[in-house]
């Protein structure tokens, strides 16, 4: 088998069979296959698509690329959740602890943000301590003694993921959907949840820009975690204005804290209980989603959830006075309410503008080894919609340097647009996809 | 400008701007754009193509990427031939004397042979002391002096060609019309030809399968040598069956010497007077091709042509008792006529599998570095068409290895299929493409 035979087989539309699948990815990720032939054969799939069986094959040959965990001697049952990435989405910070609090093990590894996207284990690292380099023994033994883990994916984990991503984020071959498939659900099967809720993104801040594409998306990972064994259900959300109000990362982090003490943002709530009770219902914790709905708001407001989450913080080494008080964490030195230009209806908060303003800030990153700053970032005061008046808070402006809080302010500005006549408001989901 | 923004508009199918594809060309070239961008790019431009005028822009960009040569304080008007490469195709060998010996100054530029298809510097080196690396100085000397030049690719012509395609090659992107006329007419403008005359082949032995593929590279080609300035006439012509008799280098050039003797294949014959005429025409030696063919053929009888060959070996260090007596060009060990297994009139001799048949002797490369045997080869005795009797010579390998010899003549016999009721010839052009 050569390499160059299966680009070109891929570039003409021909399906590719197991073996050149196996032999090309594991080829490239041992290193016999150099970058720029996985390139172009990456460009080609992007371009020519999979069939349903190629795309089973490349997350199977990706998943097991590495090790793949097995918690079924840890706990009978662990769920874990995903989101493909928004803007302003701090989910995940609540729903774990909310889940594992109704007593559902919950056992996520979690990436760092890359482009407008946020990511969760750098809105964790604005906790001052918190560790999300945990060993795979260190992740089994705290799901086991807490049930809950919250940590960055290991290097053990999936490594054809890890060198396939890295690469297709410098030759622009990110939104396909059989490569996206096969990152997300290679990772999710090799960490070894039994049930998973994929929260798919959809509208201007997500990769998935249509309903269509959303909704492929959803039914390929559904439909492939349902072959290898998993209960996956995924949820069509939107991500054409941010989620909540807060934008970067300790800010999320206040706002999730926030969230978790019953206060927030009415969309962040509702989504993450949404969320939550999708993960009870496949861990058999309610009989069905509307039984566990009512079971997550009870565990919210009990306060459980919280004080699950203040454990999973210092079970990972972080400094509880940090979540306890909240105002301890990263704060920016210049912070600026920008006031509305006009009045009138809310057409759009433009998410992927908002993101961006937030990655210009320093909140962000383009490339996976920038630092960012946990402090600055971006809250917006209204949703679409909402009427506005002119001269009251529009949005609030956390930074650290005053030509970047220019930058941002216009952009996040030009984000907002306005309607004389009434405006409908955007839906928190749009469809639900099962196996 | 970023390389990542370029592969994603060209991935989505948006016309690049001049400024993109210098930006990507030249980066690429001076390697600050690495290999699997340029790879992801070269897919990308494989799959959605490019419009006449990103065509004009990329072949302009790499044809001025490193010298451009000047001919006219030289001569007058120089004319130029290339092939897009064939199975047993010598005609640069007859043409270019035979042009240069009716006073129109020659200077061309050739390539190695790759995959099955034989390259014109590969032939030559089978004459002990050819040189087939001039330098731009030698190049312009020799021209002046003798009018003719037939030597390899300078290092300092078109270096983006050089690597970008080094790079094709091995991603499964030579063919793509746009990169294909990229490649071509970026060195051909480089190497400084007033007129060009396109030897386009079309067949199971060319990259272009189909007229309306090598007709659409024609048109290309024509118009954008048009644009920049240049004489440009297209000749689509057969690779179905190899040209003439002799496929492999050594074998080639006797053939070669034999037409310039007024012997040889009829085909390849008639084949280098038609692409004589039109080159002939370019440089206005005659008024119209019918009359430039007179030309040509009265040229080749007078022995003239033959002694311009000569006259060239000579000048680039062949050594000539090699040509006078071609008996003396490397001969292989095993020479093995294979007779025809049934008799009937010949369906087809396929070019691509002679092709291959000569690689796997030794007689041509898989890849660049690839050293080769001259000696070894395949004549075929007979053209589609023919009617050929059970038992008589259908094809000789010449061999220097048995087990290789046995291989080869088993692909080769294969290469041969019959019919009991007569069979059409093949025509030697199909189309003609003039600006």
């Amino acid at each position: 088998m050569h390499a160059v035979d299966i680009i070109a087989k891929k570039r003409d539309g021909v399906e590719l069979s197991r073996e050149e699948i196996e032999f090309f990815v594991q080829g490239y990720t041992r290193g016999e296959i150099p970058d720029y032939q996985a390139a172009a054969w990456l460009m080609a799939v992007c371009l020519r698509g999979m069939t349903d069986r190629e795309i089973h094959d490349l997350t199977l040959t990706m998943a097991y690329s590495g090790d793949v965990l097995d918690l079924k001697d840890i706990v009978p049952f662990a769920v874990d959740k995903h989101s493909t990435g928004g803007v302003g989405d701090k989910v995940s910070l609540v729903v774990a602890p909310l889940v594992a609090a109704c007593g559902l093990p919950v056992a996520k590894m979690t990436g760092r943000g890359l482009g407008f996207s946020g990511g969760t284990v750098d809105k964790l690292e604005s906790i001052p301590g918190y560790r999300a380099d945990l060993s795979v023994a260190e992740f089994k033994a705290q799901l086991e003694e807490i049930g809950i883990v919250l940590t960055g994916q290991s290097a053990d984990l999936a490594p054809a993921d890890r060198k396939l991503y890295a690469l297709r984020d410098v030759t622009a071959t990110v939104e396909s959907i059989p490569l996206i498939v096969g990152s997300i659900m290679s990772k999710k099967l090799a960490a070894g949840a039994d049930g998973i809720v994929l929260d798919v993104k959809m509208g201007n801040g997500a990769f998935m820009k249509t309903l269509e594409d959303a909704e492929a998306l959803a039914q390929a990972m559904v439909h492939l975690g349902g072959q290898a064994g998993r209960r996956v259900v995924a949820l069509i959300s939107d991500m054409n204005q941010p989620l909540g109000w807060a934008v970067g990362n300790a800010l999320e982090v206040r706002e999730a804290i926030n969230t978790l003490h019953e206060g927030g943002p009415a969309d962040l709530r509702e989504h993450c209980l949404v969320v939550a009770a999708e993960m009870l219902a496949l861990g058999n914790k309610a009989t069905d989603t509307s039984e566990a709905l009512t079971l997550a708001s009870e565990t919210l407001a009990s306060g459980a959830a919280w004080r699950k989450f203040r454990e999973l913080v210092e079970a990972q080494g972080g400094d509880v006075r940090y979540v306890d008080e909240p105002a301890r964490l990263p704060q920016a030195r210049l912070i600026e309410p920008v006031p509305a230009p006009r009045g009138g209806y809310l057409v759009s908060v433009n998410a992927a503008e908002v993101g961006k303003a937030v990655v210009e800030l320093g909140g962000g990153r383009e490339e996976i080894n920038d630092p960012i700053d946990h402090s600055v970032g971006v809250l917006v005061h209204h949703k679409v919609g909402d009427s506005v008046q002119k001269g009251t808070p529009l949005f609030t402006v956390h930074a650290n340097d005053e030509t970047k809080l220019a930058a941002a302010r216009e952009r996040v500005l030009a984000a907002h647009t306005f309607s004389d006549t009434p405006v409908q408001q955007l839906p928190l989901f749009y469809r639900r996809v099962a196996g």
